[in-house]
């Protein structure tokens, strides 16, 4: 029951009247003993979804989604008239081999002389590029087996901490060593695959790698699902010549921000080793962050792979919904997420998602994407285009974060892009942010309880974690009308985003409300439950996934404790170049800040 | 709780192992004062949702869409490659003028000559044509004046029976003679605006016909939603010179079968005054059949057009989905209906469909349509073509009905396709028939009680039906995982349907299971709920709902009782073109066939 409210036709709705409403979730946060005695209360019958349902009433759940009137029709997946071509760009043959994707993309990359780094011992931190392994590899100096003999080491010796923080949870040293040998092989040959041949990429453990398992970091998950060949996208990695390490921690399933793993340990921030990675990539972007590994594989259907990415002080791009083909993840059938590569600079994303991308052909059918495309760093092109960029910015949304070094590193990147670039930065406004969140954890928590399901109600349920499980009760509480609603909501925020795509480029924010969390001791054995948290590390990640637009976090900088800020660019449609080129600048503008982090080896030239 | 299990993926799934699983639907038969307690029990809380609850698990809901692993991605909405062009046919514009797509459309007709038709009234019986109309109108025997005075004079004396059985819920004769008197004035002048001008159509009451309220049969919808333009296809009808007489019965908000009304009162088949005419456009369909009408617009969400088309005797066109512009219809966000022209004869739904015809933005963003078409009947091709047609028959399927004169009836007409244009009939084999209803179920009706919630929670839903009241709250049972799970199943259809659709042109089945059930008088004041029933008229219309495909119902005969059998054709996606060439080829070899109905009214030559 409930009074009847009337949202006004999207086309209607004046932009000069919408008030920014601070988010304010009300929830309780718990670990330990308590939280597992709210799981069970949460589980039972009738005084759980009375609990779920006064969660819910305090959130305006159901007056948004069941006692307001939406004008608009249902998008279920997001939609997108024809775009106009982005400006100085490469296109990739998305149907193409991605080995000839990989040199296209290497040819979109500015001069770069490895010999010069290498030689020089005394410049400030930098990662190692993709193109440092390369030049490693083919001067001789190093061998993909001598680099893999380094990453096994410091694999085995992280094991053995206690408690467990993994960065991988399922790993195989005689796999590495096998691939190891026959990239080596082929610089011997002289006959490398591309320029990722030898490279070592983990990938998050919802994604298939044969010849591991999927567990998605549950306890059983591969007792019910077999994988007998690699995800699209890894086979794509793999032709290219990547060496996989091994799977990579993540929050169960996926449904976490911080990271947080009661079944195997949970990865800790390199920066801060007492604090949260974020979630739920959280072993991709670690691994990454920490040098083991030049770029890592994350799934993002909430932010999953730029939060984390954010807090590690990495690169994470989430591409175009569609944009990549999700055959063999466990989330294949959603409408919010993407498989996207996280690296520790803008070229080597690129250079990773050059060779992944290609959408299904279901997706070609629905959407007919436009084709991929690269911004052309190389040439002069490049500062042209940046000049005529226009960056969005909600400015109220934008500082609405937890402690204002944030928006301020935010910001500086912004002065930065104006002054050396003349990027404008032009004030937006974004309605119906509430709304939006609720249309976001309705689409995906509804996908991601249809396919679980079967599982869950044959027992399997009860072997999650008891935050999954708090997630799965908020999730079965949701109606198919609710579902149908949220994606009326889906579709009015569409329709606002395209409108400001009409005058921007590019929408700027930080890419998360705070900075890397820490863990309460109490939290590792049983989890934990703090909304607040995640309602910040949610605060801005959530457009690009329930309307589908590319986006991508690049560090800007560190806050007093030096835990890393992230900056979030979210493009058009299909419009990757466009991001990733002013992601690149950013990176160039902001380089000197880089710190290295606490936990870091360097694997390609141990000391 | 379940045991999980897991379907085999749609690609290797082995037709030759489908077994045909007759329907078993259980469900008590109520009417009267047992179904008004039944309905407030079902709503009371706990027990309702248990009651529901065995329901769906005697008809195994949850084990489908709960307990079994779907490997498909969900398919939110009907999605097509790109469609072979039909052969022989003529490409109207949809972004042109209506008037002069039915000019094209008239060019489509074979010759026909009026004059001989008026001037012979030992005839056997026809419907008088929209060329008559014309014919009469042009040559000034008839004005459309004239014949809305004798349209008046009857719809006022039905008004006067008891207990009400109306065609028309919204009608005001002071607006149809102002339109008629315009018609009038424009061919005095010799300047009709098309064929259509003067002809009297009438409109289900779910759909906008200025200045009309649409109440959908509800007592209240009027109150929370105010009419204030044409719905766009009545626009486009209007633009044609049409003549509206105003709101046709129908079942409340379309659910139900039947067309039993306790608001207005229940309409009667006018070729058997105690029988159902079929629903839920039950007012259209009998409007037409009664004679009174040229023809009328229904909706179409789950056989809606067809049903009481097959029942009464005419032809009910449903479109594809997407093919028509849904604005200005209470179900215009659905993912399954359509608005359909409904007739007397197939050329008289060409005509109206030419003039309606046109996708919304969304959908030309989305489903990118192939053009619209039309068969060309007026030459040499058409024989041609005709011979060319396979035709799909699930024997199994097509023999389960409640009678075999109707199996058989429909049979003599594919015989007689075979005979006189050496149509093909080709077996087929459609699996998943049961899972197939369960996702239309779920899909109709979550987006449904989606667009009802803000209302009914807001007192409204108290006044609606028994008969309604009981499905809402069966859709309101549905979970979000639910729905998505039916999504997953509509796209393991729509494969088995593409593959079916290598082999044939079109499938054929008998349009309903039964013909008109009688009208049990306890059911006139409260309604009634018989599933039995409503399984056999739904059938096997469901598919074309879906899938969205293209199906015609076109008369074939009458059972022993004199009752209408209708056959349905499904054509591919955007193949309406061939539906309607195979329509007018079946209407044309069964025409001897044709009966005069109970309460038929000239109403151009009134004796």
């Amino acid at each position: 029951m409930g009074k009847k409210r009337v949202m006004v036709p999207v086309e209607q709705v004046d932009l000069s009247t919408v008030k920014y409403e601070q988010e304010s979730i009300q929830a309780p946060h718990l670990t330990g003993f308590l939280f597992r005695f709210f799981v069970r209360i949460v589980e039972a019958p009738l005084i759980g979804p009375s609990i779920i349902s006064i969660l819910k009433k305090s959130n305006r759940v159901d007056e948004m989604l069941r006692n307001t009137a939406i004008p608009e029709e249902p998008m279920f997946k997001p939609e997108y008239p024809p775009q106009e071509k982005e400006p100085s760009v490469v296109i990739l043959d998305e149907d193409g081999r991605p080995e000839d994707r990989v040199e296209a993309a290497l040819n979109c990359l500015p001069n770069y002389d490895p010999a010069a780094c290498w030689g020089n011992s005394s410049f400030p931190f930098q990662y190692w590029k993709i193109r440092d392994y390369a030049y490693a590899y083919r001067s001789g100096k190093v061998t993909p087996s001598m680099v893999a003999e380094n990453i096994i080491s410091v694999i085995e010796e992280i094991s053995k901490k206690r408690p467990h923080e993994p960065l991988l949870i399922s790993f195989d040293a005689e796999e590495v060593r096998k691939q190891a040998s026959a990239s080596t092989h082929r610089f011997e040959a002289g006959n490398p695959l591309s320029i990722l041949d030898g490279i070592f990429m983990a990938i998050k453990d919802d994604i298939d790698c044969y010849p591991h398992q999927s567990k998605g970091a549950t306890t059983w998950m591969h007792e019910v699902r077999t994988v007998k060949e690699d995800a699209v996208c890894v086979s794509r990695l793999r032709s290219c010549g990547v060496i996989f390490v091994g799977k990579a921690n993540m929050h169960e399933l996926g449904m976490g921000t911080t990271g947080n793993n009661p079944n195997y340990g949970t990865t800790r921030n390199p920066h801060a080793p007492d604090r949260y990675t974020g979630g739920s990539s959280s072993g991709p972007a670690a691994i990454v962050a920490s040098g083991l590994c030049a770029a890592a594989l994350g799934t993002d259907g909430g932010g999953s792979v730029r939060i984390p990415s954010s807090l590690c002080g990495v690169v994470g791009l989430k591409s175009t919904y569609g944009r990549t083909d999700m055959k063999g993840s466990l989330c294949d059938s959603g409408t919010v997420e993407i498989i996207g590569p996280i690296a520790s600079t803008v070229e080597d994303a690129m250079l990773v998602y050059a060779a992944m991308l290609g959408s299904s052909l279901a997706t070609k059918i629905r959407m007919r994407p436009s084709p991929p495309c690269l911004p052309n760093l190389s040439s002069y092109d490049d500062s042209n285009t940046l000049g005529s960029l226009r960056l969005g910015k909600y400015t109220t949304w934008f500082n609405d974060v937890h402690s204002t070094e944030i928006s301020d590193k935010c910001e500086d990147a912004l002065n930065l892009l104006s002054k050396y670039h003349g990027c404008e930065t032009i004030e937006i406004v974004v309605p119906e942010l509430q709304e939006m969140r609720t249309a976001h954890v309705v689409s995906i928590g509804s996908e991601c309880i249809a396919s679980l399901n079967p599982d869950c109600l044959d027992g399997k349920g009860k072997r999650l974690t008891c935050d999954t499980r708090t997630n799965l009760a908020l999730f079965r509480s949701f109606s198919a009308g609710d579902y149908v609603a949220a994606q009326c909501i889906r579709r009015r925020l569409m329709h606002y985003h395209m409108e400001i795509f009409k005058k921007v480029d590019v929408i700027v924010t930080p890419t998360t409300g705070m900075t890397a969390p820490k863990i309460p001791p109490s939290a590792l054995k049983s989890g934990e439950t703090d909304i607040p948290v995640t309602g910040y590390l949610m605060r801005f990640v959530i457009t690009a996934n329930l309307l589908g637009f590319p986006a991508i976090t690049v560090p800007v900088g560190y806050d007093k404790e030096g835990l890393p800020i992230g900056l979030q660019l979210i493009g058009r449609p299909w419009g990757e170049a466009t991001i990733l080129r002013l992601a690149s600048a950013v990176e160039k503008l902001c380089w000197e800040t880089k710190k290295k982090p606490v936990q870091y080896y360097d694997v390609l030239r141990p000391n």
